[in-house]
């Protein structure tokens, strides 16, 4: 099969072409459609995928970890062996420079590599053995535990990550891990750049001689795909990454079948940043300028975006706000993701700029598919009044400072936000009363957020074992897992009880000997022996 | 505060009445009406016992696992000081036997015992540490992760376990176990029963000094109160075992919210026990004699009762068949639960004979508030051609044999099940040829059920470490956890992840030294230290 771009869906291992309607990528640097055009699959062709998904799952979580943790390994070679092409053709279609896509094709590839490190590990399946107890009245059976993949997954690329939460992203390395078979619904701002990671995908499926259900791509543009694949009674589970409308349709779409499924949505955070007396007595400047990088990284398309700062107003207050403020001021509109993208940016900037009692303090020029840096002041009183439109999120380099009268009023602006990806204390570790308030604020934090920072900025989201990249709804529509990092497998996993199953029919992990040496938890205590 | 039964809620620590609607208890063997007088709640009182136990969160998930694990156990010690009042009472509301309510109040108060130790024990928290990585570019922060409860969750009591998946039961001590205040809607067929159980519950919260909005118990009659209860915003799961219509109906308030929470209601399951030849050849009378124990103990009224066994037509077949309803005819009709679930019974037993091509090997006199066991059987074609109406749940002893052309069809049958709780092998394990029969069921069962069981009956739930009583739906409207066991905790858990939080600010059981010895993943190891 060629590993180039030819405007194809993958279904079944083979590269077809769509049934449905036609469209192209856009750059949104040159303003411009590129070629090649592509086509979007239709509803028989969303179900063959599905179909086939359901056909490979027996199949392919009785591969062996180690067989996955291979494959995992093979589809990161195999993206390595894009090269250039994968970069060029990413950056035409997502705006966003060189260095920024090969970091995060970097960040993909070693995602992949952990979540085979993982499976090499034994002990994401939690297996648990309760030793019969034949002379107990009654006896108790021997019962042994393991976690499954739920089965076919489903996953939506995002715009803002066309290789780390897309075709091969964190969904993807998560479900393949857990033993479920993927069908990715390209985003239709990058299909090529879908495509190519698609094909290195097939390829690792064919080269491990795995089930050609096992993996497939569909393109297309608009929600009705969506809603075919997520209603299609094989898939078993969603990860998505887009819009709070998006998000929610597939909600309910999920919650409508028949079956309903697990649906995990990262939909909507503005991240709030708090700023404590001490730390901007200490080093406002610094943080301005933190701040003023963190915002505008990526001109501002993060989930992890910091949205909101919230600050007791005050002399060093006011400072850190012109220090950010002189800081943004002086940097450019960029390009953006899409046209769609920059365009609701405009709006949601106009939006904000228009409600009472905002002021705002930066203003740069937004316009086509620019996007400039913004940011807005508003009082604590005024905040609490409106939360609902000032704590809407706007996907870009906006952000909205919060003059709080008092610790009190932060605190209840908190408890009034809804949930959120993260959010970040800015303190001063030798100041008792910075401590004092962080401890003060922390319960109501941990409630709210999937990530609680200390004296950093959100963006950078470490791919490793003590991540959360979720919360909260409607951070995620499921705050009980996280997107990034090994504690995501669990997301696509489920339990399984064996009592009295013969030894010749359980499940490796759970026999003895217990030959690769996992973890398990015997009556009770973890053991490796 | 009175321990005896009152007629009276329990909101805030205090005994209130209820100003809603009044109802008695029913005793459905002598069918009268029992004293006292109970009062349901009205809208505002469940509004307070919600708004109580949010603010009850905080400061109950801030105790230590010690505080938590004492608690829990002085619950149970108050469950025994309620003494045998306890036991008449429950008889009189449940017409279950003594016998079986002491074996339940046993189980209910290990079950508690359980949780304590797994609080003791402290991996729950399943802590994570990665340690900072100052010299890479770009450095790793120091990340640490622990899962902490979800919030407030509404607990419903079932109507078949009246102490044990009731007021104190698997949900309220999962939950109570994760730091979640708890929120109990009483089963309204035992409200006796529930109050005298939450007045221990609500003397263990006085005697361990917890804020009393920790425990509240609601009383009523009819779908309002849930409703209100699971829509209330400080509400966060939803534990829930009952009927399909009950579970589907929390499921969509929970899902129609502005911030939807999960709902854990385990609704509906058949348990197929499966029939392989080489059992049937030799122990055949021996598997009737204990499937008929099984499908009769307790009327039939467990979640996981062998309502659907899968045989292979032939002579064994037939010989299994005459013994199972030999055994079966000579068992009496039996007092059921309510009025209302024998009459449920017997208009399931009498859909069931109506359908074409079932036959009736067995049917007792089930009339008033009795039950009698029933068998049917029906070929699988027919079984086929009609498995909606055929694998509905009866509530009740009543079982339909399946005589399958062959293993094929048998898997094909098992393939059209919905999810279940259950499934079960009857298999020679000398026998290659069972041995193969199962190794081909296997991956279907796995994809639909919680538990596999190798010669045994599904009733009896060992309350355990490695047991999982759940699966997919519509077993459970989620089937990714358990509602008995230790890994019913992590139902009611999320994860919080703290990035390079300052020593002073960290939970206990992400600092250093490790204190307690607890295991926590460092750098993806397991390790106590």
């Amino acid at each position: 099969m060629s590993n180039s771009i030819q405007g194809e869906a993958l279904i079944g291992g083979r590269a077809v072409i769509g049934a449905g309607a036609t469209f192209k990528a856009f750059d949104p640097n040159l303003e411009l459609a590129i070629e090649p055009e592509f086509r979007a699959v239709n509803a028989a062709q969303v179900a063959e995928a599905c179909d086939l998904a359901g056909q490979a799952f027996d199949s392919f979580r009785a591969t062996t970890d180690e067989q996955r943790a291979d494959f995992l390994e093979q589809i990161a070679a195999q993206i390595g062996a894009l090269g250039d092409e994968l970069i060029v053709r990413a950056m035409a279609e997502s705006g966003l420079p060189r260095a920024r896509l090969e970091g995060e094709r970097g960040r993909t590839v070693n995602q992949l590599k952990l979540f085979a490190e993982l499976l090499r590990e034994g002990s994401w399946q939690d297996a648990r053995i309760d030793s019969a107890l034949p002379q107990r009245q009654p006896p108790r059976p021997d019962l042994r535990l393991r976690f499954i993949g739920v089965g076919p997954v489903a996953v939506f690329g995002a715009s803002n990550f066309p290789l780390a939460f897309s075709v091969a992203g964190g969904d993807t390395a998560a479900a393949l891990a857990a033993g479920c078979p993927v069908v990715v619904k390209a985003h239709s701002a990058h299909p090529g750049t879908s495509e190519l990671v698609g094909r290195a995908v097939v390829e690792a499926v064919r080269r491990c001689e795995l089930h050609p259900g096992t993996f497939a791509l569909l393109s297309g543009s608009g929600h009705g795909i969506g809603e075919t694949l997520v209603k299609h009674p094989a898939i078993q589970a969603v990860g998505f990454t887009g819009s709070r409308s998006g998000g929610l349709a597939l909600m309910a779409a999920a919650a409508s079948r028949p079956q309903p499924i697990p649906v995990y949505a990262e939909m909507s955070s503005i991240n709030p940043v708090v700023l404590l007396p001490g730390a901007l007595a200490a080093r406002g400047a610094e943080i301005a300028a933190g701040f003023a990088t963190s915002l505008t990284m990526g001109v501002g398309q993060f989930c992890t975006n910091p949205g909101l700062l919230l600050g007791l107003a005050g002399k060093e207050f006011d400072a850190f706000a012109s220090a950010a403020a002189e800081a943004l001021k002086p940097l450019p509109a960029a390009t953006m993701l899409t046209a769609g993208i920059a365009q609701a940016y405009q709006r949601g900037e106009d939006t904000l700029a228009s409600q009472d009692a905002v002021t705002s303090l930066v203003r740069g020029e937004s316009a086509g598919c620019k996007g400039a840096p913004s940011l807005f002041t508003v009082s604590g009183d005024a905040f609490l009044a409106n939360t609902h439109a000032l704590s809407a999120e706007i996907f870009g380099p906006a952000s909205l400072l919060v003059a709080c009268r008092d610790l009190d009023q932060l605190l209840q602006i908190i408890e009034g936000l809804e949930g959120q990806l993260t959010a970040t204390l800015q303190l001063q570790e030798d100041s008792e009363s910075d401590l004092a308030a962080a401890r003060r604020l922390l319960p109501a934090l941990e409630r709210k957020v999937g990530r609680i920072l200390a004296n950093g900025f959100p963006t950078g989201v470490e791919v490793s074992t003590a991540m959360v990249h979720g919360g909260p709804f409607p951070a995620t529509s499921d705050g009980r897992s996280s997107s990034v990092g090994t504690a995501a497998i669990q997301r696509f996993l489920r339990p399984v009880s064996y009592q009295n199953l013969p030894r010749a029919l359980l499940p490796e992990v759970l026999r003895e000997p217990n030959e690769r040496g996992v973890w398990r938890r015997r009556d009770g205590t973890l053991t490796r022996n």
